[in-house]
């Protein structure tokens, strides 16, 4: 077993028409960060004792838990010896868009990370300076470990549903934290189980007899010597999960436990002494804090402790007068910032993660001959079915969309900030809408054309070696958290209806809703070109919206509430956000490319443009009911998107190597049998399957104790 | 924490019209046949120690593996016990036929399920009279047990592949079996690791210098009293999966292993002393044996030991003369038989898996409460959001539907190969046809919908013990096993075009693909009706069929060769294929229900037709493309379809618990702590946390080993 390169992933390589390393620069942001990027890899992935010699999949859950402790303190000092000081602030943020170094530790992710994505974020944004100076200090420097909690049994995405309460007690200026009913315990955060000491909670206030809305406090739950939880405390894990299994989800019930009165952080609401409750100026609710970083879990960068602390740092500077508010209260504008910050992350690990898990399949469709077609033509690579090529290439384009999508709202979201600092807050609604309909719809791409990425590997796609269901396990729970896609959707839609409403009213629109306003008009050449494509999506979207609209007016004339008719026509208008969303995508992925392709060389240029257009033709023939419905779009444009469709297939074929081997996944970021740079596909299952504990004797006690009784009839 | 019945659902199940007993019986086939199935498993589920302590997750891979043993040996006692011997043949299929009795005991199969699915069926389909008697005697007692061994590490639905050799040697009158690379290692067979003894391998014959096919030797894999591996054999497991991780996965090698003469099995084909090589009339290659129990493993059916050797006995009595051959091989229509009741036990399969998963999505959806519909309404029951109900409904009907074409398809396949016996096997190519496309949609849809389920569940749905995941990794192993979907999507392309072309040549059409004669009509008016529906879905399937031939046409006008044309075109194919599919369902649903609900009660026939109607407007607006294209479909109906569809979901929405109540799972066979009968979600969610092994100390060692010194500043 020889580590040379298999032959067909060499032809491939050979065959292909662009500069691999020209792309890679591409997507990192310039040949320096790929660099950096590469530098800090290789630093610290030579790290000993950071890479199992038995795979996490065939530890107990315990085992996975206690190995995931061990490498987590590993990895922190790794990443912080590896730092490089010389670095600038926005070259640090380079080195880590792309990469993914956690994945080459944690497959599931490490147990450290609540920490700094949501512990130390939370004392930035909810703690006066006073509390802010004594705990920041502790949380640097981690002496103490902490996380956040907020989600309930009973309650998630609803956050005026919390039910755990701090009632003050004015004659010991303490507050009693209690968990009133079962689905009142905390249940979900990361570290909570048996890592974190510390903690902020987010409970219903109480002071003087009244209700003061949810508010933060810090709490400890573990004596620091002993590590036991203090009296008055319950602590746990809530069990095994489809991913993220060594993060230690917990949960955290209070029975009636007190804590001073300093312990709730008083930036944004203080209770006085007598249990006077006071709000700061513009800031009315305090919770929701900095969901922001919960997500940089899938995107691996929260792992990367120092780092995010600098993100978080600055994060919070560059925030200082956006206060949060739940989503749907009156002052919301404020917490919109917050938000959209969140769904960049997510959108952005999206794209990391889609490019993952296609590197894989790609790879292994160059490897893997099956079947034949032509007779005695021998096997196939099956990367040449163009069912397969379908399947592939679509995840590529798509990953490319969603990462230059991510670049656009970052952008957008630092100039809303800015300008929120100069007291406009304009933009921020619109930009709030888009970040949630790209939250959930890239989210759910994603996980499809993760699982497509899987079974197109076959059987061996199902082996957890393979690490596509891992992947995949890491991705599709992004549908459900941090807000659930079809409430986010139907947020978006509810902008929509409201922009929607005001092009009737001839008022103007912001500029990614405009197109609102234009009339449908169905005697409008269609036109098969990537422009005319995106100019079809937005007259869909228009239709949609509109033909929501028309039947919610239906409904209420039938008598029923505005409440109701919303949500009998609720399928419709996620729909509509849909549309929008896809519009919003391809236009995007469209004038980025052209933006930032100028510079690069003919063939890598042609190449990304060949990626948009399958992108834009993809999508046309999914969605082709609604455009035969608002656009005019014929038989014969449809037959030939079909048939350029294939062309582009074809065209991309020998640049389908390159294009995953320009992602410059390191095999230990992939972790996969199937995916690795030198394709031994065949090798590596072989080995992995070797480090099962089954494997390591020739026959299990379970023969000696229950089989071989059975077989003679003993039992 | 009382053990009272949730309140949501106590008033789920007052409101709901119709009995939920009735349709029990209904779906059991006869309140008969329901009696029975509870007292199985009653019975069964009553055996002491079948039901873990310590949940399957928790545990390492190798004790889920031990314990697996543990019970599977139990299981079989019980299920031994439990057989009625007054119940007919015809009673005791029905008893399992909806049964995922096994699921209560394995939440991811048991380790024996090859040994009855796969060596037993083997042994009667390739050993020759003698061979069958002594074979036979040894594996129904469970003297020994046997696994079946095909795939292998760089060959799996291609058969003509496999490279393992047996050659014979005439001198000592053996067979030398030979693993001649890496790739040639049977992969994947269940049993194969550390379970079974006895092994049905196919590989490629050599006698006399010359190739003789791929043929079935039975060989010993370990002695039968110590358990070790015999010399010149390698066996091992293949490491851990996405789901199936207890059936014990294993690989095997040969290093010039000699076994004697008598252990080709001899039925279809004989080496004579001297070498020479003999085929039976009537038969010339006899791989690919029985794989149609392969898939009862999904069923579950399989782990039901006794009843499945009653199954596969009787099988072998109906398929005598049919001999198996490889797909694509000249005389192929005797082995569509058996590829056929495969693909049968698999709709079956996905029918009842997809019932589970909305049992549980339903059942939490009617007690989980969240965020508000109107201010201060109070959270309403997430049931009551219409999106949810759109998630949710279509897989109850799919999953009516699923069962009925699987009842349908079974008594097809009965009829057929009774005419296979009088010579007659004109209808075989057409159930062949739909055969593969019903396998891959319904594998495909069930997937789709279970995560749907899934996700419906919010986080919750992500923990494992709601057992959503799990589901999901045997339904999914689905679209990948006994055949890649793509590739038997293009199969029934394949007779799709054939038709297509006889058509064309003026001559008669099979019943299923009649329709292909029609010509289409764009002017034909549309109507809204589940009949006008089937109609359109028809018209779709042959203007796809008519494109897709158009395609190649073109291609090989263009100078491509035909096999060239066909991949080119393999995406349209494909999409022919799903829209014939989807047609053949939805008629199918139809006329089963119509067929079967005369005698029903007022009430639940409406409501089962209202099903149909939900299913049929549901497809309808989702491939909307397609009937625009091939229809006169308008936006009046369409707009009007939508608005029927939110009728009946607004009319299923009472029933919806009663609907899945009548599924008729109990709590042990769900496994589930969403979907529980009394509906304590939460209750349950901390129970089953609580048996977490990390939870049963308050300070784990990693704290003292790694966190304190970390902490500290020591490490």
């Amino acid at each position: 077993m020889g580590a040379k390169v298999n032959e067909d992933l060499l032809s491939e390589r050979k065959k292909c028409e662009f500069n691999v390393e020209e792309l890679t620069n591409y997507l990192d942001g310039g040949a320096k960060a790929t660099e950096n990027r590469r530098k800090l890899e290789r630093k610290v992935l030579s790290t000993k004792g950071l890479i199992d010699n038995v795979p996490e999949e065939f530890l107990s859950h315990k085992e996975k838990y206690e190995n995931a402790v061990r490498k987590a303190v590993l990895f922190y000092k790794a990443m912080k010896d590896a730092e490089d000081p010389n670095l600038s602030e926005q070259e640090r943020a380079n080195t880590t868009y792309r990469s993914l170094l956690p994945s080459a530790v944690f497959k599931d992710n490490s147990p450290f990370t609540l920490h700094v994505a949501m512990f130390i974020p939370a004392i930035l944004g909810h703690a006066d300076e006073e509390q802010k100076k004594y705990w920041m200090n502790r949380a640097s420097k981690m002496e103490i470990i902490g996380t956040y909690a907020q989600t309930e049994l009973g309650h998630g995405t609803f956050i005026r549903g919390l039910e755990t309460t701090a009632t003050y007690d004015p004659k010991t200026e303490e507050f009693v934290m209690h968990s009133p009913t079962l689905t009142s315990y905390k249940w979900w955060p990361g570290s909570l189980a048996h890592t974190a000491n510390y903690c902020v909670v987010m409970a219903h206030l109480y002071s003087q007899g009244k209700s003061c809305g949810i508010q933060p406090f810090i709490i400890q739950l573990r004596d620091e010597e002993t590590h036991m939880p203090l009296p008055g405390i319950k602590l746990g894990e809530i069990g095994a999960k489809l991913g993220f299994n060594t993060v230690n989800n917990g949960f955290l019930g209070f029975e009636n436990h007190r804590i001073p009165r300093n312990r709730m952080l008083m930036k944004n609401a203080q209770v006085l002494k007598d249990g006077t409750f006071r709000k700061s100026p513009n800031s009315k609710l305090t919770y929701g804090t900095m969901v922001y970083v919960r997500v940089v879990i899938v995107n691996g960068m929260a792992n990367q402790l120092a780092r995010a602390v600098t993100i978080a740092v600055r994060y919070s500077a560059v925030r200082r007068q956006s206060e949060l508010k739940p989503e749907k209260s009156s002052n919301s504008k404020l917490t919109y910032g917050t938000m959209v910050y969140v769904r960049v992350v997510i959108v952005n690990a999206m794209a990391n993660q889609l490019a993952r898990a296609v590197t894989i399949a790609v790879r292994y469709s160059a490897v893997r001959r099956q079947s034949e077609l032509k007779p005695d033509a021998g096997e196939p690579q099956i990367l040449d079915f163009v069912t397969q090529q379908h399947k592939l290439f679509i995840a590529i384009a798509s990953s490319h969309a969603f990462s230059l999508t991510a670049k656009w709202l970052t952008r957008m979201y630092y100039k809303v900030t800015a300008d929120l600092e100069k007291g406009n807050m304009d933009e921020l609604p619109e930009l709030h809408a888009i970040a949630c309909c790209l939250k959930a719809v890239t989210s759910w791409d994603t996980s499809a054309m993760t699982e497509r990425c899987r079974t197109s590997c076959g059987g061996h796609g199902y082996m957890l070696s393979s690490n596509l269901p891992q992947i995949y396990g890491l991705v599709t729970a992004a549908v459900t958290y941090e807000g659930e896609n079809t409430v986010l959707m139907l947020q978006t839609a509810r902008s929509l209806v409201k922009a929607w409403e005001q092009a009737a009213a001839g008022k103007p629109l912001s500029p990614t809703m405009s197109y609102l306003s234009e009339k449908i008009d169905k005697k409008q050449k269609w036109d098969n070109s990537v422009d005319g494509i995106i100019k079809g999506f937005r007259r869909v979207a228009t239709g949609k919206v509109a033909s929501a609209v028309a039947s919610m007016k239906k409904y209420i004339k039938r008598g029923l509430d505005p409440e109701d008719a919303w949500n009998m026509s609720s399928v419709q208008l996620v729909a509509a956000s849909e549309a929008h969303c896809r519009a919003f995508i391809l236009s995007t992925y469209k004038a980025e490319v052209d933006r930032t392709t100028g510079s690069l060389s003919e063939p890598l240029r042609r190449l990304l443009n060949e990626l948009v257009q399958l992108y834009a033709i993809y999508w046309t023939l999914e969605k082709l009911g609604d455009l035969l419905l608002y656009t005019s779009i014929s038989e014969n444009d449809i037959r030939e998107l079909q048939s350029t469709y294939e062309d582009l297939l074809g065209r991309i074929r020998p640049n389908a190597v390159g294009l995953v081997d320009a992602f410059d996944f390191s095999d230990q970021i992939l972790n996969s049998t199937l995916g690795a740079y030198d394709g031994r596909v065949y090798e590596r299952l072989m080995e992995e399957a070797l480090k099962s504990p089954l494997n390591a004797e020739p026959v299990n006690q379970s023969f000696h104790k229950y089989l071989k009784p059975f077989m003679q009839g003993k039992l």
